[in-house]
């Protein structure tokens, strides 16, 4: 992996009994949960405040799911503690993509990609969410 | 069980692999989501509609919890068919209490009483929520 | 979509309040819970018992994942019923392709698929697990 | 509160966007599951091994849940760091009570008692979990 030099975190959990199903192994849409945690954690680590600040200054309520994409590779059982490696691998002018690799130390047990938008209320109708282009200087603090 | 002249709704579902721990039973926070959907449906099958259409016609956002007390009888596992039996033991002024029985069949597995309470957006600071007296209209409906 | 003579199995349910984020909106994990879900269902009604009866009398623990891939195209709310029209897209000899297509009414909210495969208990070592080829008998109730 | 000397662990963490819900706060089933975690925690920190491990030792699955009652007072949102502070207020001889305090810092946001026994596996029947009285051993490790 030749990967980044793109900025990359690291958000460190430990899997719980109730994360785990009855083969005594994590439930696979935990890994998903755990991505969302860390997408989240990415952009907060670049100084975003939280989507319900941005949401009141100007309108943003998040970065919703176009697509994801994992494999698995190991499993992971309850008492383990694992590590998940975050960068954006491409900002396009709408979309970016975001992956994640999870780490038990130095295994690597899964990962995604995930393509993600950057919305708004769409002003004619709160009810409804709208893609914008990924703000410039939002951009600049996460790139 | 000498129970209820009162209101009382049927929610079924069938209990999931993913729904279950290691030890190969039912995670028990899963009761308590259970029984938040049986609280919902039981407020739709009275004709309330969802609370987002009722936060904009009328600011309600919902029935937050103030307090909850959960007795487990016996477990379930997956591909079992439950039936919450829900209806609302008590109204008072500002709060009402729901009571949930889980069953498999004519068996008691779990049961529950939900104290709750009807909030706002607080007009004061659109970030908060307040309480209010359960709204009479509502309550003739629910009743 | 010129899709399948495969069986195909449809999964109904609604969307509760306790299904959705701060957006309003389902959070995007719970569409993997559901395709789980709806594979679990698959499996059932085509007549398999379930793992925990197969783990006793064959050693069957599953059928764990190696990759998912999803498209999200529209997005749902509590209140909402959805349908999961799932199917085997392709039986490989130790690999098969679950398809899931979630539906609201005729509207396509997402489709993912799944590669799946089968797993014993490692009789070399009861606390992991190995994949096996797709039992004859499991693909002749199946196909 | 005048509270224990018994020994308290303190289980930390953040809450995720998707442990929210459409009013924008934790969607309080995941207060029992934190509340579990913490369970778990407490015990891990007290020395004992993994529930898998003491199954194939001893035969022990873990300690279901009799009972849980839990107080709201204050809700959470995603981006907040919170602290569970555990400790078991009764040992009794087949059962006892395990005493959550969900804090944000100063803050006490919701407390709950769970009744909990410790179960092995039945010896007359694998699929039955029965309980026995709290072990000697772990009492002397965790009191």
């Amino acid at each position: 992996m030749s990967e980044p030099l793109a900025r990359t975190t690291i958000h460190e959990f430990t899997v719980t009994f109730g994360d785990c199903d009855p083969a005594g192994i994590v439930f696979y849409p935990n890994f998903s949960r755990w991505m969302d945690a860390s997408s989240e954690h990415f952009f907060r680590t670049c100084g975003l405040p939280p989507w319900r600040e941005m949401a009141k200054t100007r309108g943003l309520v998040g970065t919703p799911l176009l697509e994801i994409h994992t494999q698995f590779h190991q499993s992971a059982t309850y008492g383990e503690t694992l590590q998940i490696h975050t960068h954006v691998k491409e900002w396009r002018r709408r979309v970016f993509i975001q992956h994640h690799r999870v780490m038990r130390g130095t295994d690597l047990l899964c990962e995604g990609s995930e393509t993600r938008i950057f919305c708004i209320k769409d002003p004619q109708n709160p009810d409804r969410i709208k893609s914008i282009e990924v703000p410039e200087d939002i951009l600049a603090m996460c790139r």
